[in-house]
């Protein structure tokens, strides 16, 4: 249970708030992340890390020395926005450009990957690497499908020490994709957790069994088993790993890692017969770890990690470093950086808009009245599209398309006052909405929304062709950024036979109203069709699936958005 | 819930083993116990703390540079034995005197005590100090009836730095006693813990409340409450708080603690509205610090603990440290200690018996068979006394009963067959159920065995006379070492009116038979009447009354043991 918090829905920024606070010594608080606060020589390598909250230490914990450079949080289990991405990127960058590590998650490589498209059209030197660790969540054969779980600070603790020992980005990057293919994780869970806010937990473990393979989100596992003794659990992890270990490995860096409400003491007595294990194979334990390293909120379970060890990576595992959570040998002294500046507050504002015509002005507010029957349809929908998301996905559909709503209310506006046009109006929206919302769904209403202005115009209200050329720019960008197609279960299934009946009917009747109308049913039945398919896209899904007979809550809310909008037009 | 482990009774052991295992860096594994791995000064005064385990990191987290010298650690939420204390104590000692710290609770004031003596008379200078932060245990002008909690890490960090800094012995002790008397702490819990092993978790708190002063045993709280958000509980837990503040009092230290389940993003958002209200009362926070450092197996809540600072005690709580829990600014470099012999294993053995005559030895074989009875009863009763004692203590009763009685019969039996007589064969089952039960009533039944054993020889049998005395000097030693009277609910209730009955029957009618067991079924009857009394002696006893209805475990035990010695009797 998660107890402590004022408004959920603050409850990812108050903590980091917080732990900026504790821990200055380390970090400065930064917009949605937090920098070291110790000095960084020039043209150092930056590793920027990064994720969704509910999993402390992972990731703001591992900033400092020899280590990691900056962490970006989003919301409690969400990717962090692009917009929040870059902006913790370029408050670490220090000329040396940029490693880029986090979790395979859809919404993570979205989010992460289209700031550091943007980014490098900054003139920055951005590369990426996925961590991959968890064996349970895809076979050997397609390692790119793995989720990254607890592995993901074995492989940063690797990119770390090699940025840290003066690497360039080349090599940083070779060498953490290294770290990446020799790390390996299975984990168990023993109980669920409960999101800030909620009533129930997200999922549940059956008294004295235990679920093996979970993924830190509650991500369903692979097998479900009696609760086993320390010395069956430690054979059942153990083995399941050693089943990858390649030929010629003697040695091993392990990390058994607590998921929340698992304690220490636990650990330690599990850690003595890892240690059996391990040595009666034949393997050397080098510089292990036992304690919370990457949790989910109150989960009660653990997993265990391996790396196994090369001649370079045991020497970046064994390196010092200096960090909230993880502390090594004799770390080089920190100086206090310089400046000292609150980061962390909004910036830009409204940069001014140029005021539009008349016909543009009046398109603002059609814009903006548009995002407040949104933003009132989807305040009042939060806990249904929660509810629905919840029993395929992480449940916070609802929570983040509310909070995106609002904010592309709030933007809209603002530039609608000011004086913006149709076009500016809808951009500031989607800007608003991407930055956010968090999660996947936020990062694909961005991508939607801006593709839909690029067809409107700030000299003229939006009516018409300009609509339907807008939703059709809309659904493709959607695609291109998502990489999903109908029949994934996403907003996709939706979308496009809503495009397809909008495009077909408006060619036939001229109407927009008639169109629109008939395009928001038929996509209305689209979702509800999604109900038993297979695997979809989202951040946190099943390998499994564990949605037969809920519909894809992206969809809903899609088919949900279209029918408020055809019931203003006119 | 508790979930990993192997055998229940072996958790606490293991999980330290474990805990050497990995933070070889910092600590060395002794029996019952952890003594630094680095070098340390001769001379150096050490400081030694302990308790229960189920806490950690208290207490073997707390050692290393800066903080402790050594950690005892006990079973699951009871006192480490006597011997324990002792045995870590003598492997701590560089020549400079040892301070004892340790939370104030009934089961570890008596073993630590009563080792401390034993220490002395060997020479050794050793001080006292029981940490009484818990505010909501009893009134301020009572502190020393007050628990100690999360206010230990505080008072032990004080003690320490003094150490460390090269102070003699009298002025660590005097600061040590400084610092207690200016460290502060309240709790609340929102739910319960299980024992490694029980079922159902030793309390609970209903959904959407917290109990409010809550001990880290389950001891009741002072009220119970709806869960508040983060700002009132802040408020509550300040304002309690700041009732004890001392006048002119500016700065202070502060500790926010988890208990286990409630994790560090939790702590991180409450310490942002915390931080607010001592700001606003005029207090500037130094060295703030929030984590898991005294927690309760897996038990959800927290604690804020202040220390009120002056120049003194500001310059040692900043002072650096490096420990497994705490590291602080520029710890001195540690050298790793020379000699890496195994100190872990079992000590001294059988060292030799003198062979008895022949009746002693038949009075060896009749003890030996009497603890053979004895455990049997205690295995077959361990899960009822559990009960019992969970009624209105830690529940732990049945099964240090049954590890103390198994512990003997195996010292009895080899004593016997070496040929050591009666006296001898029971004063060595004494000392291995005094070492082996642990907490409060192991270290009472040892006293009570060893004072029996006074009355005996080893020439003879036991029989009538010498039984009686034996009786009655068990009842005296067992009044001086627990301080107990009659009607405080402890053992002493059923003991008391057993001897004086055994006293008075065995003059009236010469036969042991006869006496016993009438005293046994008036020791009985006296344990049934323990029921509904008030307070009592022993660990992490509640200081309101909830045993209203249940008689005390350790009276109990004590009836059903003389009943079955009873039958045994010819």
């Amino acid at each position: 249970m998660t107890t402590i918090f004022d408004a959920p829905e603050d409850f990812a920024a108050t903590a980091l708030r917080g732990f900026a606070a504790l821990y200055g010594r380390y970090v400065r608080l930064v917009r949605n992340g937090v920098v070291r606060s110790t000095r960084t020589p020039e043209g150092k390598v930056a590793v920027v890390v990064g994720g969704g909250s509910g999993h402390y230490p992972a990731f703001a914990g591992y900033v400092g020395l020899g280590l990691a450079d900056a962490a970006v949080a989003g919301d409690v289990f969400a990717s962090p926005s692009t917009a929040a991405v870059a902006r913790v990127c370029r408050a670490a960058h220090r000329g040396g450009g940029i490693l880029l590590g986090f979790g395979n998650y859809a919404g993570d490589v979205l989010n992460f990957g289209v700031a550091a498209d943007e980014l490098r059209a900054e003139g920055m030197d951005v590369r990426i690497v996925h961590v991959t660790d968890d064996v349970a969540s895809a076979p050997r054969e397609t390692p790119e499908k793995r989720r990254g779980i607890a592995g993901d600070l074995v492989v940063f603790k690797i990119a770390g020490a090699a940025a840290e020992a003066g690497h360039a980005l080349d090599a940083v990057e070779r060498v953490a994709r290294h770290a990446n293919s020799r790390t390996v994780t299975v984990g168990v869970a023993f109980g669920g957790c409960t999101l800030p806010g909620a009533r129930e937990p997200l999922f549940t473990v059956q008294k004295g069994r235990m679920a093996v393979g979970l993924g830190i989100h509650g991500e369903p596992g692979v097998a479900e088993s009696e609760a086993l003794p320390a010395a069956d659990l430690a054979r059942l992890l153990t083995d399941r790993l050693l089943e990858e270990r390649p030929a010629g490995v003697t040695r091993v860096g392990a990390l058994l890692n607590g998921l929340g409400a698992t304690k220490y003491e636990e650990l330690f007595v599990l850690w003595t017969r890892i240690a059996e294990r391990l040595s009666a194979e034949g393997l050397t334990v080098v510089a292990p770890e036992a304690g919370e390293f990457v949790t989910s909120l109150d989960m009660s379970g653990c997993s265990l990690t391996l790396l196994w060890l090369d001649e370079e990576l045991e020497s970046l595992w064994t390196a010092p470093c200096d960090t909230p959570v993880l502390r090594r040998g004799a770390a080089p002294q920190a100086l206090e950086a310089p400046g000292s500046e609150d980061m962390s507050g909004e910036e830009g504002g409204n940069a001014g808009f140029a005021r539009a015509p008349e016909a543009g002005r009046r398109g603002a507010a059609c814009i903006a009245g548009t995002f407040e029957a949104m933003a009132a349809l989807l305040r009042e929908k939060e806990a249904e599209l929660g509810r629905i998301d919840a029993q395929a996905g992480d449940g916070d559909h609802g929570q983040g398309m509310a909070r995106g709503s609002a904010a592309a209310l709030l933007a809209a506006r603002t530039a609608a006052e000011a004086g913006a046009g149709t076009a500016t109006t809808l951009r500031a929206a989607a800007e608003a909405w991407a930055d956010r919302a968090g999660g996947t769904s936020g990062a694909l209403w961005g991508v939607l929304l801006k593709a839909f202005a690029a067809e409107l115009s700030d000299d003229a209200e939006p009516a018409g062709e300009a609509v339907v050329k807008g939703a059709r720019a809309a659904l493709d960008a959607v695609m291109r950024a998502g990489g999903a197609k109908v029949g994934d279960k996403t907003l996709v299934d939706a979308f496009v036979p809503f495009v397809d009946v909008l495009d077909a009917r408006f060619a036939a009747t001229g109407s927009l109203k008639i169109a629109w109308t008939e395009a928001a049913e038929v996509a209305g039945q689209a979702a509800e069709a999604t109900a038993p398919l297979s695997p979809k896209l989202g951040r946190a899904r099943p390998l499994a699936e564990r949605s037969i007979g809920h519909p894809d809550a992206g969809a809903v809310s899609l088919a949900m958005i279209a029918t408020v909008i055809g019931a203003r037009l006119s």
